[in-house]
């Protein structure tokens, strides 16, 4: 049974969503008319109420539906990257996972929901109103429990060691890289997250150095169907590009070379 | 430390990969050489060893790993889609997820990873030699007690209800999915994954007239990269195809109609 | 020397594009100030011109140009399909070649420039309104000569045999294949655009029984990189879908069977 | 009617593709047993022969199995970039077209092809074994007389001047761009075709400082479907990479700023 203090997907019949967070007493505006909280307060998932003539399901958001409405300064990293990380990096119960910077906390939720209970992420970020809009937005996710935010330069230091995983998302990725390494435990798995092929490049060069081994550089993109299926075919516009993932095994000696 | 009974992936200099499960005494062979069990138990993840004149790193099998390396007599679930399905269905700590089918255990054992020590999967199979192998399949990964395999048909029923999530992946899924539907709670998500557009199709219709919103149609592609940073460009092949992926939320009453 | 008359491309140094068929004495309005056509009457192609305080480079628009500039009602065929299918019907000097419908006259234009001087282009258009608007677009390219349009349904039948090639883009292909493939000449190359999965299957389950092999279907995609290479990567978005489309070859006997 | 000395493509009831040069008296072998030439001799293009007890079907080779019957030693221009770059480079009857090197002569052909019987290709080429090749390989289109093959580095001068396109298809493309430029007429377009990001970014560096305008970068993709209606669905394998195809057009004074 939905309860004061849930948090709630509205969708309605013409595609719309809304996510609520029920509070007695409120009412919450929609294009299609007034949703008084008490309507829903009580209601189960699945449930339907109405708004004005229309009517519209009540579900429970999904992490989809969190990472498109953060509050957000920043480019925030999609689901189409987002499952391909978790997987890649091999994120699993009871890890500990770095990450920096915040943003706005998009990978910090999936990194803190597939740690489980048992697990936790760290997450540095060195702009302060960066770091509290993350905070914030993890704690709609009900999960904050899981993330430390830390508001320092990781040029200054990393306070872990043997992580399991690293993310790295900072525009100038190659100066941090041995610090990265450094609070990575032997097998640990690094992804850099690079809009531009040129900080790749660098990052490639970089890691090339260093011990690392089995680094692969991926791009994803997912395209959407329309779902009518007596006129089946793939919507007009899709995602170019998000970014370039790169990923990394550390290793305690020698290193990996690329060759063509 | 590592010791015997510990599954290793063995990553060769010359980028070739050998899962091996630790015995007292045995002896592994590779191209290179045979490898010694002896010489990797009491390392550390993230050490090298010497085949021959070449050295070896020793690390820790991931999912994807574990995927690549299924006993199986199936098509598995890339981990293109792999990803991209765990965000859609919203799999979270605690949840019960249904499969049918089983297949090869790739997508079961994505699901038991992420479903964490608290959730469970039930896996309908109706061939005994698919359960054994995808059984199997899921102890290598060592969290075999989170997941019941069934040997079932489940057009004969599903015997739960109340299910956060069910991944439905059987040659002909339209005759299903009324059963689906009735075994997963308000707000509980579908994913239907369909190799062809003939099978997308008429589970839309299907979908159509049911108790379910939210439906989506996606394809995902992952494009590797070669890692030179001096001759950076994509490989030159790519997967074109895997599967059409369809979503859907379990609603109480009225569904949803498709337009242009 | 540029001349009263000709059909000159202006790319202002803001990347704006204006296509202006020059005459004497009259001003075109932009964005950025009035250009007087006297300007620009004497110049050669590639010269530059003030435009108030900016410069704009007059250029010879190509045919990509007239297909982004057509006066249209309809869907045109984009670069990224055009190129491919003029290749894939083997368009050369001298070829006769059909198409229904003509739609705004984009493909029309392309066929009628690569047939060259000696070839010629049938256009079938039962809409009269269409018709007019594809003829008037074709007459800008300056090689309106090369093409004869008809008002007329082809299922009323096609005049013309032995064409080299044929293309259709009608909504509904299916009843037209039968004269389609008898005014083709042995050997001659059929392609049908299909924007729906649909259309393609009844297109594929009819041509299976016709005097057709070497039926091929493709989707083809274009993805824009941005330009500054200190910061080099991808648009943020690409077009996603325009159309299937269907390639075939008709013989006098006998046909193809598609197998998995 | 198919003569002696008719280059026909053999095209079996198993999909094989045979390209032959008809000859009196000659025998050619294929998987499924002999043809004699003298049963295609005196055909019409369309008609049906047995090999064996199997039947194929003679038609017309295309553009597109030129290509892919290139004898040849370098890597060739694809189906799915040369179409685009023939419209592009906006190439049409009676232009002049230089392309340096000549490789196998996919693009010599395709560009010899557009230009039409009144165009001119020169075709540059330093390495006199693939000069030869690339000759032979034209002379198999038929149309070796538009085509003028130099065995010259074109860093030693290009001989024309007031070029409509040019085709710079070399391992380092920088140091030629001014000699490039500087043979095109104002509004002249230019290709670049790299396959390494690197070479990209390097001409791109090197066009900003130029008389270039309307600079893009374009990734071509093509996807073949299967074509059984019942079971539709795309291939499991496509090309992933060629190359990326660089554009710009001439002016004679001030060039373009890429900008974000």
């Amino acid at each position: 049974m939905i309860r004061v203090g849930d948090r709630v997907l509205v969708l309605t019949d013409d595609g719309s969503r809304y996510l609520i967070t029920l509070r007695e007493g409120s009412i919450f505006g929609t294009h299609l008319g007034n949703i008084l909280h008490e309507e829903i307060i009580g209601k189960e998932y699945g449930d339907t109420i109405k708004i004005g003539r229309s009517k519209a399901h009540i579900l429970k958001p999904g992490i989809v539906d969190y990472v498109f409405n953060l509050n957000r300064r920043t480019q925030i990293v999609y689901p189409k990257d987002m499952g391909f990380i978790i997987l890649m990096l091999d994120i699993k119960e009871g890890d500990l996972v770095i990450e920096c910077g915040s943003g706005s906390g998009s990978m910090t939720g999936a990194f803190a929901r597939y740690v489980g209970s048992k697990g936790k992420v760290v997450s540095y970020e060195r702009r302060e109103k960066f770091l509290e809009r993350a905070r914030e937005n993890i704690d709609q996710l009900g999960i904050g429990d899981r993330v430390e935010f830390k508001l320092k330069d990781i040029g200054d230091g990393i306070d872990e060691k043997g992580a399991d995983a690293f993310f790295l998302d900072v525009p100038d990725p190659v100066p941090y890289l041995s610090e990265v390494l450094s609070s990575l435990k032997g097998g640990g798995r690094l992804c850099v997250l690079c809009p531009t092929v040129n900080q790749v490049q660098s990052v490639l060069e970089s890691l090339n150095e260093k011990e690392v081994v089995d680094i692969e550089v991926w791009e994803t993109f997912i395209r959407k169907m329309k779902t009518n299926p007596k006129r089946f075919r793939p919507e007009d516009r899709m995602v170019g590009h998000t970014a370039y993932l790169i990923f990394g095994v550390k290793v305690s000696r020698g290193g990996e070379k690329y060759e063509e």
